[in-house]
Parts: structure tokens; C-alpha cells; sequence
């Protein structure tokens, strides 16, 4: 598929993360605008409230986009979600009749503030990225005992904390939690020393279910993606996780990229899962490709520094796609619902260079990363600006994903202080 | 506190589990009313969303009650809970000068269908009581092992799904899976055998908090108890909960029961703690007594038989209170919200008959129990009815939970079948 051409001219290079191909979805607000459902095109922001007010949009008897979050659309399922990006593309193309209606409702992107874009109904995190795991695995059993017996059987996860989850460009303030390292006779209660990221995407569930469905059915349940970073503080980690996984290591925050890129931008950079080690059994087997194309990068910037790029990689490098998650929540009949976040687990490539955290980067902080400006990283410190960015790569246009930004606030002094 | 005396008859009877003294909330239909609040009064419920409509409850300026969930009191804090006991409790006196007017909002309690009685914002899971932690890993790591070297400084828990929540009397239908015996060389994909319950309280947080809060505060944040039956698929967990924590093992189901007994009304039956082994860091230490003196049973029914009782223990069996759980669970920053569920972990007493699981009972099922039929059972078996029980035995009185009820539906033959 090649650029399609909009009249919003800035849409129109090949570098611009979104083209009339892509029609993110947002939720901003601006000086004069409450939060509402807005959707990117070039350097603007078409009010989709608006524009649905005006009846340029007109999908459901009742409103759709009246609300701060996409949750609404998501529930009316698939075929809604197609006659709305069909609509916006009539509306947004080169030489559409109604461009004089529509002009008015473009806001300038650099005057609007963007929110989380939807309401998270549940979040789960995956630990389904291979090289991670094993490079994980590896640090803490050696590398014959790395994946665990069941990882290459079904994709591992965990429930997470919903409410935890914030749009980019909020900070993130370090945790104190119970800890105590391997020397220490009791544990303590500290502030995290060993605060980190997770490069991983979010897929967001746009269709509800109440009972096992395969992994066709779940793709299709699937509404689009978002960049997901994981904040973890590995020292709370390790003293809480065993038995019964991570709790208060993840519970501090989850940040999202602001934009939803939906499935049908997506649609042309679907590649297929790597091959199989053992084959899969029938609940999550592979039945076309269901993994995408998209170029992932992660940049740290210490704080009045410039940012430098610490890891690159890509989301194809996932063992199991979100589809394959999908299919395996459900499995035990737990009801998914429209604004499920499902992370796929850090994204790592076989090199060094493409690891997604730091405990990978720094393997555990023997092995310190050093920044442009020459400064060294273990983990995480005060002040440092931690940035995603997800792009994919299309035949003279980018479908990007906006970037997932965090800054990371020194720890409180006193936590209990009111 | 001795018995409170109501105009309604049936709650003065020393062993009905709705006196006054109680008036636990919950959500009622019948097949003239659509689902809304209600407390239980005796054999009956008041119409709550009723008598606030008829200006007999006036608490703030917009209906709390035209819902059919509890979260608006919740949200309103804990004066307007206070507000709303008060009244309540002058409403159903023996002796009220609106007696007449309240009278014809009574509904017979059997007329009534009751519903999940609050929106459970997210579900949390914890592993606190010491006799089933200690319990279940002599079965798997020998009593040296038992407990993970963490479990006396924090309380375990993990994340659950709060859309699998139900209410008492939802029929349960025992999953598929992906699991692996030990003596099988690959998993495969078959129903659970090893289906299971697990004995606990749920406690509800009324007050939402956006930081670490101590364990006084997150004792005055929790708005009521329930019975809560956390049904579980050993063997699928067996296979998945390694390294990240039980998954779709505890997705199924968790079931509750229908009546929120809020706080005051437990107040009578507070208890301490037991002696710490190891003392507590500041930001769960005991602060007072937060557990509670209620006692607990489990039945067992097979299809068309009469109930055995399998278990008999009480929640002041457990070594975290549900305040120290709430403190640990905010520690991280976690923001917790009204209608986050926090179940207790199962609770077992020190000796056989007092086990919270059929794990516990069964040993693993290397001893079946009998049932009062002549049956035995290591695990749930299709149409096994359970029953949760829980009282509070005051002087001359009862603080009844109502039961919580669920009957194993067999498994789907074919899952994937529409």
C-alpha cells in the first residue's frame, strides 16, 4: 500500500509518524476544549467529538465521542470500528468534498494536551519475549536452566494493576518498598535502588468474551496498540516475588504511548511468529501472522542532558503474538472485557544493543551502560527521561506511535508525611 | 453490645444472621423491582433505593441509591457511611415514629434475587493465612521449606481478575486448561481434575488513597467483608505459576457472598494478631487489633445429597489483618480505588478439620475426606455443591454473612464450540 494522500499537508511525508494511513486514536484537550476523542493526521488533531456533533460522523444513535476515552467505540464492535476509519479517510483524503466543513475542527497538535486514550478495564503483562526471558533466566538459573519448563508451551503472564497504568508525560515517581539484598540478614524498607524500564507494545481489547476463544477470535477481538513501558523496581522484585509473582515490584506505574494505532494501519507489516520449538497445542497455535513490523528504539536522557539511544529493536522478535495472549486469558472462561491492556512482555533482540531494560542492558549492573554525555547506567537515577518510540516502516509513509515518555522523580523522603 | 431490638420480628432471634445489629448492604431484584440496594433486616430487605426516593434516607444532594451497586456510598466516605448506619438503625428500632411509612418498603427476603451487591473496581489475591501457606508447601518443598523465606515480612499477594468475580448461587463450570502431570513428557489441553476451593474473607476499600498509606488509615479505608470462595485449578496452576504466579488457575471464578457486613458491625468481634516471629517493619506493623473473631465452615453437597460439613475454622486464624494488606498493597504508590477486593488468602486453623482447601484436606489427594453419603472426595467432583459460612457470635445475637454458594457445572465438551 503506498501514502495515501490528505489535504492536512504535514500528513503527507514519508516521515511523519501519522499519515492518512495510520489515524491514531487520542483523547486531548486544550485551553478552551475538555478531554475528548480526537484522532492525529499530520500535525493536527481532528475533534472527532466535534465532528460527530456536527454530523460528520454519525455511527450510533446516541453519541460515541462525548466522552474522554475510546471505550465507547470499541463496544460497538468491529464493524463500527471500519465505517469510522472509513468515514475519517473520506473526510481527511485529497480532494474531499467536505475539507471546508472539517477544517475548523483541526486543532494544532502542539496546543493540545494529551490524556490516557482509553479507560483500562484490566491489565495483564506478558513475559513472552524469548530473548528476554532467556537473558533473565540466564542471570538468575544459568543458561540451561533459563526459560522456565512451561515457556515454550504457553505464553507466561500475570495479572497487573490497572489502576496503576498513565498516559506518556507523566512522571513517575521512584517507590519505596520492602526489600533486602542477598547480604542482608533482614529485608528493609527503602526506597528502590534497582528502578527500571520494560520496552514492551500493548494490545487493547475491543471485543468482549466470556469463554475460551481461539487465536483467530482473538485477533479479531483485538482493537489496536500502544507502546508500553513496564517501570519495575527490581530489588522490590526479588524479595516479593516467589511464590506467587511480581505485586508491588509493577505497581507504581505502566505507561502507555497517547495514541491508539488501530489494527487496519497495521494490517500491512504482519509478519509470522518465529518457528516453533515444540509445536504448539491447538488453543494457541499459529494460524497466520499475527506479529508486526514495527521498529522499537529507547532513549535515556539524564536530566538538562541531550537523550541517547540505548536499545533498538523490533516487535517481531516476540515468541507469541497478542493474539495468542488473548486466546490463552481466555481459556479458563475469564471474561474479557472492551479496554483490557494486554503487555506483550519486554521486547528484546539476540544482541546487546537490543535489549529492553536495563537489568539486561547492565546484566544486573555488572556491566554499566555509558550515555553520550559520558555518564554511566546501571539503572534508572533521579531526573532521567526515560523515551519509546515505535515506528513502522510502509512503502513512502510511517506508521508511528507517538512517543512514551517518562521522567523519574526522586523518591519522597517521607512516603507517610501528609 | 447487646442485642439491638427491630419492629421487624424476625431480626430479634438470638441466632439470625440479620439483627439489627448487622445491616449488611447488598443488591436485590425481584420480579417487580429492577436490581438495587438493599439491606437485610431479619427475613427481610428494606428497600433502600425506595426509601431514599421517598425522602426516608437523605444523604447528599444527587440519589446514591438508584444503582444497582454499592461504590456511590462508598465514594461518599466515612461519614456518610456513619450517616447512613444511623439512620438506618433508627429506621428499623423497635419503638420508630416512622414505622409506618418504612413498613411497605420491606420485601420478604425469599421473594428476592440477589445480585453482585458492589462494581469490583480490581480483584487482589493474598496468601496470609500462616496454617495454609505452611500447609501447602510441606506438600511441595517439605515442612523445613515450607514457608518462602519472605512470607513473616510481608504479605504475599498477587493480582486477580475482577471480572470474574460472581455473587452466590452463579453455577461454576469447570475449566480447560494447559497442564502437565508430572509424569508427562509434554502438556496437553484437557479439563481440570483437580478443581478446588479456597476458604477466605474478601475485604472491600470504601476510600481511595494515590500513595503509601499506613496500616491505621487502611483500616479506616475498608468498608466491609464478605465470604469469599477463590475456586482454583490445581493442576492447571501446578503448570503455569512458575515464575510469574497463578493465571488462568484462578480466572475461572471467584465467588462472593451476596451482603456486605460493613465494619461497625464487626467492630464488637475485633482480635489481635498473633505474636510475630520475626517483628513487622513500621509500614505493616500492628497498630491495633484489625482481625476479627468470625466463625467459618465449608459444606459439601454432592448432586442430590445432603451437605457435609468439611471445615471449620475462623478469620482470626489468619497472620495479616486486611489492613496490613491494604498498607502493603499501597507501598508501590499503587493507586487503590472504592470496590477493590482484597481476598484474605485461604484460611485453615492448625488441625485437619480446620483446612480451607480440599488440598489441604485431601493432602494433595493422598487422603481422600468421606462425606456424610459414604462418598469420598479429594477434589470437586461435577454437581458438587460448596458453601461457604461465616458468623460472628455476639451476646444474644448474630452478625451473619449469608452464605456463598456455588455449584461445579462438568466441563464443555468442545470449548470452541458456538
Amino acid at each position: 500500500m503506498p501514502l495515501l494522500k490528505s489535504w492536512v499537508a504535514s500528513a503527507n511525508d514519508a516521515n511523519h509518524p501519522f499519515p492518512l494511513n495510520n489515524l491514531p486514536y487520542g483523547v486531548f484537550s486544550t485551553d478552551s476544549i475538555d478531554p475528548h476523542c480526537g484522532v492525529a493526521i499530520g500535525d493536527m488533531i481532528l475533534d472527532v467529538t466535534a465532528a460527530e456533533a456536527e454530523g460528520l460522523i454519525s455511527l450510533a444513535d446516541e453519541p460515541l465521542f462525548d466522552v474522554p476515552f475510546w471505550n465507547e467505540l470499541m463496544e460497538e464492535g468491529p464493524a463500527v470500528w471500519a465505517a469510522l476509519r472509513d468515514r475519517l479517510t473520506v473526510l481527511l483524503a485529497e480532494g474531499s468534498a467536505e475539507q471546508d466543513r472539517v477544517e475548523p475542527l483541526l486543532v494544532p497538535m502542539v496546543e493540545a494536551e494529551l490524556h490516557m486514550p482509553f479507560a483500562v478495564s484490566e491489565y495483564t503483562d506478558f513475559y513472552a519475549g524469548r530473548n528476554h526471558a532467556f537473558n533473565v533466566g540466564t542471570m538468575f538459573r544459568g543458561p540451561e536452566n533459563a526459560l522456565p519448563p512451561n515457556w515454550l508451551h504457553i505464553p507466561i503472564g500475570y495479572n497487573g494493576r490497572a489502576s496503576s497504568v498513565v498516559v506518556s508525560g507523566t512522571d513517575i515517581r521512584r517507590p519505596w518498598g520492602q526489600l533486602k539484598g542477598p547480604n542482608d540478614a533482614l529485608p528493609r524498607w527503602a526506597p528502590c535502588a534497582r528502578f527500571d524500564i520494560e520496552l514492551e507494545m500493548g494490545a487493547i481489547v475491543g471485543t468482549p468474551s466470556d469463554g475460551p476463544i481461539t487465536v483467530q477470535e482473538a485477533d479479531d477481538h483485538i482493537f489496536g496498540y500502544v507502546l508500553l513501558n513496564d517501570w519495575s523496581a527490581r530489588d522490590i522484585q526479588a524479595w516479593e516475588y516467589q511464590p506467587l509473582g511480581p505485586f508491588q515490584a509493577k505497581a507504581t506505574a505502566t505507561s502507555i504511548s497517547p495514541w491508539i494505532v488501530t489494527k487496519p494501519a497495521l494490517e500491512p507489516f504482519r509478519t509470522n511468529a518465529p518457528e516453533r520449538e515444540f509445536e504448539l497445542l491447538d488453543h494457541i497455535k499459529d494460524c497466520g501472522p499475527m506479529l508486526y513490523d514495527i521498529e522499537l528504539e529507547v532513549t535515556m536522557a539524564p536530566e538538562g542532558k541531550a537523550p541517547t539511544t540505548i536499545a533498538r529493536t523490533n516487535y517481531n522478535e516476540m515468541y507469541y503474538s497478542a493474539a495468542q495472549q488473548l486466546a490463552h486469558h481466555s481459556t479458563s472462561g475469564c471474561p474479557m472485557n472492551a479496554g483490557d491492556l494486554l503487555g506483550s512482555g519486554t521486547i528484546s533482540g539476540a544482541t546487546k544493543p537490543e535489549r529492553g531494560s536495563l537489568l539486561e542492558l547492565s546484566w544486573g549492573g555488572k556491566e554499566p551502560i555509558e550515555l553520550d554525555s559520558g555518564e554511566t547506567r546501571s539503572f534508572i537515577e533521579d531526573g532521567d527521561t526515560l523515551t519509546l518510540k515505535g515506528a513502522a516502516k510502509g512503502d513512502g509513509y510511517t506508521i508511528g506511535f507517538g512517543d512514551c515518555v517518562g521522567t523519574a522523580l526522586p523518591a519522597l523522603k517521607d512516603p507517610y508525611e501528609r
